[in-house]
């Protein structure tokens, strides 16, 4: 057997002491299966004190983390601190740049500085792997560079974010509004007390940017991506979109299309019977779309302590049996500048909900702006019929391209005829 | 960029023309991703003239496959022949000698030689991969290998036979018999003229054999595996599964129990909103159950010549990119001889269904048997009653003992108001 594998682990939240506990719990079936002792020698965290569930007396404590990337007695580090710039960001620097293998959970990191570091690691001869990254305890990353590896991707869709999704869940099932399962959520520790990162979309956007650099070999471009988070989703849109047959969810998708690759986030009706359609609460799901493979879905636990370690930990063992994948796949010298396309060469089907005056001729109004824009609409809902009173309208259209869809909205919402701003949401065909 | 790899193909069928068309057609992009071209340079197939849509002028052709075994320009077989014996087996024997690498979708040649052909393998610093063999298009060997390689695994279900799942899901939706659903898709070319290996669960036990090696570190154990097929299903159990709220589904099943490792195929009712209840068609699944990442589910085509020629590429570029795992991930030295335990150590739910003569008492001759095997009753339904006519009688239980429910179920078959062979279909939670 091989010399033991050196670990040093930086940040000891739940990630962090998640993937100690397994490291050490079962030391000696992880060295079975790589061929070689995995031995953590030295741990760092801000709070040495605060009770973990576990022993660190056997570990070097080390007070700053970066020293962790100086230690010669270190050949791996896990890097739990998290954010794209920062402690998080000189530690890898810094290790990769000494030659240490670097296993990461963080998104942010890898979708903002993912080429430079990859560069780093090559210039070293360094592994840098990030598993646990994009969702979870689903093994999506060395799904998308391995095991479909030899596909041409069409599409890659993902519920990606696990607060979010519990929360669009959670709202659809107790039938209760954003703002309180949103707190609900804050309480039960499933979001965080400053939510924006999880509900805007922008972690979403992290992951998705990550996945569709690796389908398509090209940088992680975090800056291409359409974000729209879920503060807008109504409980009354998930009401429609059930009688539709849709569930809302929100969803990160990469397509290659004709002009070029396109990365959004947004919320999404998809059929509720769709594979994605049916991932409910805190559960993380990948669709990939390959031309040889056809379509394969991913489902799973998306964060976690031991999800998240569980890719932590398979990273570790990778590493341990000399697995060297170029950080993203192709070496940084190959990958392509590919041409990036934004929303206005979205083509698809859309919901619209209206608050309106029941009054005769709105309907006449607002469809003679769906036909100027040569919008085709494909259902129509009205539930109440109260003269008078304010109802609300629910138009579905056929696939339609969204300069056009924006434009109708946009005309629509300002007639006198309707009186709250409009309600879009994107249907996707699963 | 290192020098090519170069590839003879043995076998032309469905997988072998698939996988030549993507080595060809995409050469580009496939050496991008490993950093290595890869050259097919010679193929094998039985009928050189067939039409397979593909030239085959630019590739040496060799009438006897084991030639590409002795070949010194070639690296690396792709053997397509099937079969556990025989060419297919005296090919990657020769070959693993030669130290060439060997790709091969033949779950029958692994599930029985499997531990036999990685010592050939080690001996010779060859690679043996079979990513193709389980699941077609779904890369779940790489991930119980790679991916969840932190976990202890509690379970692994699948649905790993597409006939299977075909014939079961028509029966459902079309409300045909058995056997107008086997002729039917006999005739689409779904099932085999001969259609025991698939439809009596051969086939799925050579794959839960495989991935239960993989998951517990322990050589496959085919001759330890239950099997029972789908023959005895009919509609009307699937009606009254329908009713109680689940599918039928021809399932692998591998348990680490508290007395050793269980394998077992057969028909099970699982809970039609489940994930694997809800994998229709000739889709396969599998649902893996690890300590640390939870529940993670993969969904994908499990046959047909893109997915099974997307996985034996995928096991092409790894080879090319020099990964060199072991064929059963351990070395065969440290695979573990593990206790297997049969049926009589399971404990599930049943579903019984008995044809009975609608006579006072019955119920009560029945419910005795089950008092005297101490088995508590979950259910019952009997839908019509007319006095003096055989009626249908369903029975669910709770959780019993395998042994306890033979019994019953052997004594309530030969009571004299039971007109036909009980029906018993385990029930597996999930």
């Amino acid at each position: 057997m091989t010399e033991a594998l050196r670990v040093g682990i930086a940040g000891l939240g739940t990630v962090g002491a998640g993937t100690l506990k397994i490291l050490t719990e079962r030391a000696d079936l992880l060295a079975e299966r790589c061929g070689r002792a995995i031995k953590v020698v030295a741990v760092s965290a801000r709070n040495k004190g605060k009770d973990r569930g576990i022993r660190l007396d056997g570990f070097k404590w080390v007070e700053n983390p970066i020293e962790l990337a100086n230690d010669p007695a270190i050949d791996l580090i896990v890097e739990n601190i998290g954010g794209s710039e920062g402690v998080a960001r000189r530690l890898v620097e810094a290790a990769l740049t000494n030659g240490k293998a670097v296993v990461t959970a963080n998104k942010a990191l890898i979708a903002h500085h993912g080429v430079q570091l990859a560069r780093l690691a090559e210039e070293h001869n360094a592994v840098l792997a990030f598993e646990a990254a994009v969702a979870g305890g689903i093994p999506i990353i060395k799904s998308l560079r391995d095991g479909l590896s030899a596909n041409r991707f069409r599409r890659i869709a993902g519920i990606l974010n696990g607060t979010c999704n519990y929360i669009l869940t959670t709202m659809w099932e107790a039938k209760y509004g954003f703002d309180e399962v949103l707190k609900d959520a804050q309480a039960r520790g499933y979001a965080e007390a400053e939510p924006s990162f999880d509900i805007d979309g922008i972690d979403t956007a992290h992951k998705i940017a990550i996945l569709a650099s690796l389908a398509y070999g090209t940088p992680p471009a975090i800056d291409k991506v359409y974000v729209e988070g879920i503060r807008g989703i109504r409980l009354r849109d998930m009401e429609f979109a059930d009688e539709l047959g849709y569930a809302i969810k929100l969803l990160g998708v990469a397509t290659m299309t004709e002009r070029g690759l396109q990365q959004r986030v947004h919320p999404c009706m998809v059929r509720k019977d769709s594979p994605l359609g049916a991932v409910g609460g805190v559960y993380n799901a990948v669709q990939v779309e390959g031309d040889a493979c056809g379509t394969v879905l991913f489902e799973g636990h998306g964060a976690g302590a031991g999800p998240t370690a569980s890719s932590v930990v398979a990273d570790i063992l990778d590493i341990a049996r000399g697995v060297n994948y170029k950080p993203l796949t192709l070496a940084v010298k190959t990958l392509k500048k590919i041409n990036t396309v934004g929303m206005e060469a979205l083509r698809c089907s859309y919901y619209l909900r209206l608050a309106v005056i029941d009054e005769p001729g709105v309907l006449a109004e607002i469809t003679a702006l769906f036909k100027k824009e040569k919008i085709s609409l494909r259902s129509f809902i009205q539930h109440s019929h109260n003269p008078e009173e304010t109802v609300q309208l629910v138009l579905t259209t056929h696939e339609t391209p969204e300069s056009a869809m924006l434009s109708a909205v946009k005309a629509i919402g300002a007639l006198g005829s309707v009186t709250e701003p409009p309600c879009m949401i994107r249907i996707e065909h699963l």
